[in-house]
């Protein structure tokens, strides 16, 4: 029903924070009369239910719930969108990324190195999902993002906005560590499902392939660790190019 | 009981097959006769029990057990033994860090980068913990490791060894993407606990303190992510240092 309505919860006082940074994304505010207290410089001339902490349970599916949620509108952005924000010259696109906190942490991640919005493409898990919101501590409140069904529309879209698409891909004929040239232009990353990585027909739309390269015996490096070194490698490239 | 006897679970292939690299290490494989077939190639050789789904099932603590399992001595490192590898250039210090996910995965990281230890300091987590051996993906059996209750004892031994050791902080006066002479040196990184970060006074024992460059308006990054960041960056720098 909540999904129907297309409304979700941001949990705690930093997801809350978040949300009331655009009030209209903000259906109610609901606090604990102990949270509305310690929180009162985040609630200052909000409009907040005061509930008790068994109706506050209710709502958080947190294991200790930080006594303020706010109900808020889905915000994602359509992907012209956030293409179209003209200046874009950082992107995450996530095709059929499948775990919250994974999902969460990549955004997290896109928005500390300083990208212009993340994709969830193809089967990708919920952006509202509170584990995601969660793990962006934050961050989806900040990144621009997009949900597209289609990775492969994602991908030409990106392309089309004149962004370079790497895909971060074990197999890649790059090496991260070699590739600042390429690495300064606009680009669009491409990460893959946790555990299988990207289908070879979408990693082939790619411009590029890209390793992070392995130094010791480990086989790979985690999804939200290797978008992270990405990300980073990006903007690190960015501000040396300008 | 386990733990008094100083046995630990080696739970699924990839973690069976890092175990049994160093043979002396493991007191017995269990595995289900279909996970015994499938699974021929890395038991080739290895004295076998086969047991049912059942008996395999409370063995391991996996929500679907992968069918083959190895009780595993504890094979930690003296601290000394560490880092008199004599060419330790990389090592990582974690101080008091908690959640056996985080520990794994900067376990992992470090392989991956081509560390040559990890020392879990303080109230750190168990390194045996299940969880902790899952999200190290092998790489616990890779890495020498030391477990040192004292983190001033294992700052102090990493300097005596010739180490620099940076202390990851979000409020360091050195900016990671500033430091490539810095990070070219043989580094031990410190990282602290993933809600508090580094006490005060260990930071300050560190020789500088590095700051991740935040570029978009995330507060922070969460631990795993960090220490990827920090330790690719001291890879990166050696090998152009070279």
């Amino acid at each position: 029903m909540r999904s129907e309505r297309r409304l979700f919860l941001a949990d705690g006082p930093k997801a809350v924070e978040g949300a009331l940074e655009v009030p209209e994304r903000v259906v109610e505010v609901f606090a604990t009369p102990a949270a509305a207290e310690q929180y009162d410089a985040l609630l200052a001339g909000v409009d907040v239910s005061l509930v008790d902490d068994r109706a506050l349970a209710s709502l958080s599916d947190a294991v200790n719930p930080a006594g303020v949620v706010a109900v808020c509108r889905h915000f994602d952005t359509p992907l012209d969108a956030v293409l179209a924000e003209g200046a874009a010259t950082l992107l995450a696109i996530c095709a059929d990324v499948r775990d919250p906190g994974n999902a969460g942490t990549v955004i997290r991640c896109a928005d500390a190195a300083g990208a212009d919005g993340v994709v969830l493409a193809g089967d990708s898990v919920d952006a509202y999902n509170p584990k995601t919101v969660r793990a962006s501590v934050g961050s989806l409140f900040h990144v621009p993002f997009a949900i597209e069904r289609d990775p492969v529309a994602a991908v030409r879209a990106a392309q089309a906005a004149g962004l370079t698409v790497l895909a971060a891909d074990g197999g890649g004929e790059v090496d991260l560590f070699e590739a600042d040239d390429l690495l300064a232009r606009p680009t669009a990353w491409l990460f893959g499902n946790e555990a299988w990585g990207l289908p070879a027909e979408l990693a082939a739309l790619a411009d590029h392939g890209v390793r992070i390269p392995i130094l010791g015996r480990a086989e790979s490096l985690n999804l939200a660790t290797a978008a992270a070194l990405c990300l980073y490698a990006s903007a690190r490239a960015g501000m040396r190019g300008h």
